[in-house]
């Protein structure tokens, strides 16, 4: 067939007219009057002024547009959008060129931009190139309690490309400024671009030091893709800690390799151990998303599975029933203290999970020791007799205070000895225990009691240094049905995002708030498993991390529309099956459902 | 290179020692005790008796095993496990051999079975060749409300086959004993392979003949993957009514010809459309699963967005706001029943509804009408006055009454003019109205009070036949923080499984059960989406259809082990993301977890 040429250069034209004009499918876009994306028909009179959403609220919102965590230091944005060339990335630095975490940390931010395209609906190209440049004063990759983690950041627009300066201390304040630039260029559906704001500056730091969540592979294994994923979400909201509550009671998903035993008859099977390199392979995932991993290896109670064959002189009470009367949940078990190969076991296991986790802390864990699981072993017995210890709370507490301590010393022994660590609140985090057994330069103290618990001020007034994670705001697992019969989860109801976000950690430390080192949201998971973690963390984790990253005195009202958009960049960007706050007309129709 | 013809002969000998013997990697395996399944170490004593966990399950409880719904007639199972062929199933059929949604139901029968075996370990061929003849006695596929859906099925082991055969009125009978048939072939992880009974008999039919969920694709838009993955759902726990809440205030993503408007300026995006195409291949895609769509028209409150060009003469107080005073959500909007020309409208839109949907059944909607609603529209108040009628209740109420019948005469011309009627609980379905404008012929009703609600009395002495959605336990997105404030959504809690399972239907119809047709789940989407859905829906609406089908007298506790291997089984052969119940340890030890 013949086709004359000026039919190829008419259809040319057509299409590059159709592709230059927006989508005539759309119906709707947004104009941003008084702070607020208020939807609007597009017609021939408005199309070159109408807005994408995404695009209205990148900047019609004061200066903090959609950025989460709000910055908390100066924040000056332009309101005119520029495109921007997804193909044209280049982000450099002098001192970090050859570093693995920042090689890392680039090649993510460039595949987040592509992320927020939609497979079907390719761009249109053309757009600026992004030269971001990179100064920091440090090589070192050292996180830990002591890491700053503030950066500045400049957009300015220049006539050939967007240049982007980030200066910070180090590659993790770094990679929080590349955070914060991900979540300020956004795709454009009327138009198929994606795009960015004409001028940008930005001075941030956090508030608070430590700010993450706690995950229990023991009672749930969860894939490392699924932890992963999970480290990933963490970042984007600038949160900064993955406390790994690894083993419990339920399963021994660690591998050992001294004691191979406790994860050959521990696991619930052999699909779902944690081998050696995987455990690596998440610390270095996340240390290039600026997450510390800070390992948990819960004693002297929530053991079982694992350590059948050494029931017989380590533990007690492993797997007695009725359960309630040795532990709150199936298998019980604690280990022996008065056994001194116990000692010797756990320096083994502390060992090896030092070599593994090279951590910044370590979590002892801790809580819930039943004395009646202890005292239903007769050699336990015998042994507190034979020291004149009578069988009552009193010799009870001293036996758990010299168990930790002597387990202590043994982490100690096969770590830098100086490592700080962490234990759960419980009978021994009251005084006169806490003062007599955890030395405060050495121990930070994990708080679930309830908000308004006189056990919090009286720990701050002792001058121990906490985390919180108050039960009846920051255990994500509340709400649903009991695992164990009818009716509710302990820790019910279930606590919506506000509840979080409102939980003030001012208030609670008061004079003592810099004793405070941060907060963690708890993800227990007897009823959650691969497929609905996503929804039990996200986006509450987030509204956590503006709590601990802004500290924001502003009402949850005025973060809502925000959290919204950040809502749906985690689950575009991030892939994650967060829970949605609102319809999609809440969305459409900002502060029009808000009572 | 050269290999000896002995080396591959002991090659071959040795993979296939390996392949016989059971996986030495699993550690655990089960036994069965007292119809329970304990979990028990392998050892080289026990390894040719012990069973992998869906094995025993298979048969280690009663008759019932893991079937769900639990049969209601005989049950004979016998205790012996037989290997089977999942490349070797054969189903035929003498009277439904071309019929479609037969051909349907058996390839999905059969993909099922492939589902069951995880992809990294491929099972060991062998096995006997699965037979399935199916004798019915009519060709007819109407699914309504008089279809029967009883069954027969028995599974013979002979020498060189597996015969089942199938005894039903029709297809809907014979697919529900596929799907009996399919829950009792489970995965053998010990021995790789797929194993089922060596003799079973069952003879089952459902005790109530409405059994279902309801779906709101409104304030959420769905993707036809989405239904269909959820219409499968309830095909797997032989529930068998969708009822598709298409439209709401919030958006109306259904496709319709003449009133175009409607979807244009309603649809969330153009993206968001159920197109006549989609819409009838869900359809046939549920008739297939032995499931009835009922499509909802919810009038005259609950409409808004794509009602915008018809604003100014046929609908009150659209989007007028504060929304409270005149709705329950935004946009508020209602239609005008004192304006002819609507009804001229609604008839096109059932008819167009009709056309596509052809259903058993139509839900009108009909609750929820706000009097200051009207009362905002003059001309409204103006008609009414000039009736004579006064703006109080009485009149606003015979002005609803009078927009049913003129409503329901324009949806009886064009459909067969005999349709079974469903409308929402409302002041239109109390005395004296409900008799007044609902013939009782005609209309079932659809109860969203609480369980309690002597109103449910009223109705049934009045001799109205009843769907039961009673929100204090079928309302699946209760407990969740509110999406317009803090605090909770109004009819929190969350319902958790058992509430559910124990809502009976029996109680609450006492001698008047029989006008109860059975019951809906409801999934209001105001904070649902298609990531998070399937795990407010499963296994909850499982625990519905138990109820339903079964109507079982034994208490939640018997009810358990089983809902956990049928959660699994959603999970496995649905690709349902449902909710876990209890965490692993509890699976692994039957029973020990309940307090």
């Amino acid at each position: 067939m013949y086709t004359p040429n000026f039919l190829i250069l008419l259809l040319l034209f057509q299409q590059s007219i159709r592709l230059d004009a927006i989508d005539t499918r759309y119906v709707w876009g947004y104009q941003c009057l008084e702070n607020k994306c208020v939807k609007t028909k597009i017609t021939s009179e408005n199309q070159n002024s109408i807005l994408a959403l995404q695009v209205c609220r990148l900047y019609c919102y004061e200066d903090i547009g959609t950025l989460w965590p709000i910055p908390t230091g100066n924040i000056v944005n332009s309101k005119t959008i520029v495109q921007f060339n997804s193909q044209s990335i280049n982000v450099e630095s002098e001192l970090l060129f050859d570093n693995k975490y920042f090689i890392e940390a680039v090649n993510r931010f460039k595949d987040m931009q592509l992320k927020k395209i939609p497979s079907k609906y390719p761009l249109i190209s053309g757009g600026k190139r992004l030269n971001v440049t990179i100064n920091v004063e440090t090589n070192d990759t050292i996180l830990n309690y002591d890491t700053n983690e503030s950066y500045q950041l400049t957009l300015i627009e220049e006539s050939n490309q967007l240049r982007v300066t980030i200066t910070a201390k180090n590659f993790f304040g770094a990679r929080h400024a590349l955070e914060t630039l991900s979540q300020l260029i956004v795709h454009d559906e009327l138009n198929r671009q994606l795009v960015t704001l004409s001028s940008v500056s930005i001075s941030d730091e956090p508030k608070f030091k430590h700010r993450g969540i706690s995950m229990d592979t023991s009672r749930t294994f969860f894939s490392v893709d699924v932890i992963k994923r999970t480290i990933n979400g963490l970042a984007m909201a600038k949160l900064n800690n993955f406390h790994w509550h690894i083993t419990d009671a339920q399963s021994f998903p660690m591998e050992m390799k001294k004691h191979s035993d406790l994860t050959k008859y521990g696991a619930y099977s052999h699909k779902k151990i944690y081998k050696v390199e995987d455990i690596q392979d998440i610390v270095e995932y996340a240390k290039a998303r600026g997450v510390k991993v800070i390992p948990e290896f819960d004693l002297p109670a929530h053991i079982g599975e694992g350590w059948q064959k050494k029931k017989e002189h380590l533990t007690t009470c492993l797997n007695y029933k009725p359960y309630l009367k040795y532990c709150w949940q199936p298998p019980c078990g604690h280990v022996n203290p008065t056994v001194d190969e116990v000692y010797d076991v756990l320096e083994d296991i502390y060992k090896e999970m030092i070599d593994i986790f090279n951590p910044p802390a370590f979590h002892t864990g801790g809580d819930e020791i039943f004395f009646s699981c202890w005292n239903s072993s007769e050699s336990l017995r015998q042994w507190m007799t034979d020291k004149g210890w009578t069988l009552d709370e009193e010799h009870f507490m001293k036996l758990w205070g010299q168990f930790q301590t002597r387990a202590q010393e043994r982490l100690d022994k096969v770590s830098n000895g100086n490592l700080p660590l962490i234990i759960w609140t419980s009978e021994l985090t009251e005084e006169p225990y806490v003062s007599e057994y955890l030395d405060k330069s050495r121990y930070i103290i994990q708080v679930w009691t309830d908000y308004k618990d006189v056990r919090i001020q009286r720990l701050l007034e002792s001058g121990y240094r906490l985390i919180i994670s108050n039960y009846d705001a920051l255990y994500l697992d509340c709400g649903y049905g009991s695992w164990a019969s009818d009716g509710y989860i302990w820790c019910s109801p279930y606590h919506e995002w506000q509840k979080i976000y409102q939980n003030s950690l001012d208030q609670l430390g008061g004079e003592r708030v810099n004793q405070i080192f941060g907060a963690e949201a708890t993800i227990w998971s007897e009823s959650i498993d691969e497929r609905n973690i996503d929804a039990r963390i996200w986006p509450r984790a987030s509204a956590l991390a503006e709590r601990l990253w802004s500290n924001p005195s502003e009402h949850w009202r005025r973060a809502e529309p925000r959290l919204l958009m950040h809502t749906d960049y985690l689950k575009i960007v991030g892939d994650l099956t967060a829970e949605p706050l609102q319809h999609e007309w809440c969305i459409h129709n900002e502060g029009l459902c808000q009572l």
